[in-house]
């Protein structure tokens, strides 16, 4: 492979990793929103954020090693906050029912 | 830059990036145990815990991204969790005084 091969490799692989990440939390984020009506885990705003500071330093570490662009990390980051927002307000709605 | 050059280079600023982040926990680590005698602050553990979360989920990427083996990402850590037990062990006794 040339090395812009293997950049382009290195890159795709790098956006692969994070994007699979991002959808595991996508998912709990996804989950939580079904359960609104049921029930509501009082640890989940924990596991959430945990979730979401340890993403942002997989992105941030991947933007200082050279392997995604900072603007494609800030738009995985922004989807997953604006997410994260609709949950926290949908839960809000609840609340006040 | 031939490809073997460019994963090289790549290589080494993942480890050196990451060898940077250890260095600051490594750091925060010192400045508890200088203040053992004189204070404690109620914070220390938490921020040390998020702080070595953190850093977990940078290396745990750098290795599935490619840039670093296996191997160096948990000698890595586990300099950083010996130094944490250190610190706790100290803490411990310094309660019992």
């Amino acid at each position: 492979m040339s090395s812009s091969n293997v950049m382009v490799h290195m890159h795709q692989r790098a956006l692969h990793l994070l994007e699979e990440d991002a959808n595991k939390i996508e998912l709990l984020i996804e989950v939580q929103m079904e359960n609104l009506a049921t029930r509501k885990c009082p640890l989940y705003e924990e596991v959430l954020d945990t979730q979401m500071y340890g993403f942002s330093r997989e992105v941030d570490f991947a933007v200082r090693a050279g392997l995604i662009e900072e603007f494609a990390g800030k738009q995985i980051l922004s989807r997953l906050e604006r997410n994260l927002a609709h949950l926290y307000e949908a839960l809000d709605l609840k609340e006040k029912e």
